[in-house]
């Protein structure tokens, strides 16, 4: 599918039809994936991915209930590796194997500074790891939709009881859900949402960002300028 | 551009030619790095472009010196507002009129459970803006790369030094920098750095994943697999 089309028709969809989604078309989109960036390539990202009916039910009660968890093909848990140097070790022998970096030297300096991160306060590494694995997510439901297959992200689930019930282990930060699915008849062909116009969200030069209460003033036309 | 091909070609550059990327092309771009879905469609990310040659040395000096930030033809700094309230009720006034709610008291729900989200932590507060604007600037990376136009996203930044240099209030965190422009000779044909294989990072059902001892075991192995 092109690129425009990808981007312009994907909507997020929580009905979907009976079909499963493959373990094949899962790896493929998947691998598309691992393919976003990530500072330093250190890739903390982990997909644990839910299909049996009774997890699926579990995952929909610790989702607030929302049945479209339990409807859906699949349910990933999005989780984030806390600990950045988790992956460092064979992401700088590649940079050294291909020449990215001139010798081992470079390469210690480079684990140094990511054993720095790793030092950071829970806090940060919280904020590090929900970052770059969101940029995977995003790539994942681009991806997802390219082959036909809707997806829809949630962050409205309670992560401790996600993470007892799933035994997931403290080193991991779950980051969102996303189901997955082929979507219902019509469910793919939805209005698009509002959107912030572009003028309203990019500044060139200076930051002078519109704050709430003028958006209210003109939140009628906005919102006509952005639905296309 | 086929969505494949944009996925599978993408490279952070770091090296780029001295033609401009024009308005019209960044504003495509952003346009379509609007179509990331948020929570609730809150949508917190704003972004700041910067283009001028004074400006981009100052923020060169604030990434810690890293030269690609004044050589390429844009740099744009990612923010993430930190009030998930802030655009909610246009949102949901969109929301109503296309029908995905029946009426006012419903919307007034929704608005109460973003003020909730407003009322949280300052640091829960951090992670949910970093993570909904990191969804909407990778769809930045990839929009801009189907138009020819690479890009390389950076976290390396003194974020309070960029807060006072570029007169950023304190409702809004800076999430990354992302460099933009049209690539030098050769500079998007990289070998692909190594991923983290699918069978990795994946897990079925119940997580079990490889931790770092066992992945510097497996590191050659692994790095071939995924060298594609």
């Amino acid at each position: 599918m092109d690129y425009n089309e990808v981007v312009t028709t994907r909507r997020s969809v929580h009905e979907y039809s009976d079909e499963d989604v493959s373990t094949e078309t899962l790896e493929a989109v998947f691998r598309k994936a691992t393919y976003a960036p990530s500072s330093f390539n250190l890739q903390p990202w982990e997909f644990l991915v839910v299909r049996d009916d009774d997890r699926l039910a579990t995952l929909a009660e610790v989702a607030n209930g929302q049945e479209h968890v339990e409807e859906a093909s699949a349910t990933v848990v999005v989780l984030g590796n806390l600990d950045p140097s988790a992956h460092a070790d064979p992401v700088f022998d590649d940079w050294l194997r291909k020449g990215y970096i001139p010798d081992e030297d470079v390469k210690e300096q480079l684990l140094d500074t990511v054993e720095g991160m790793a030092d950071q306060s829970a806090a940060e590494r919280r904020v590090w790891t929900n970052r770059s694995t969101a940029l995977a997510a995003q790539q994942f439901m681009t991806a997802a939709w390219s082959e036909g297959v809707a997806t829809c992200p949630m962050e409205g689930f309670d992560a401790d009881a996600l993470v007892e019930a799933f035994d997931i282990d403290d080193g991991y930060e779950p980051v969102m859900l996303v189901t997955v699915g082929y979507p219902a008849e019509d469910a793919a062909e939805a209005e698009r949402k509002y959107r912030r116009p572009v003028d309203e969200v990019v500044h060139y030069g200076t930051f002078e960002p519109v704050t709430g209460a003028e958006v209210d003033e003109t939140a009628g036309e906005s919102a006509t300028a952005a639905d296309d």
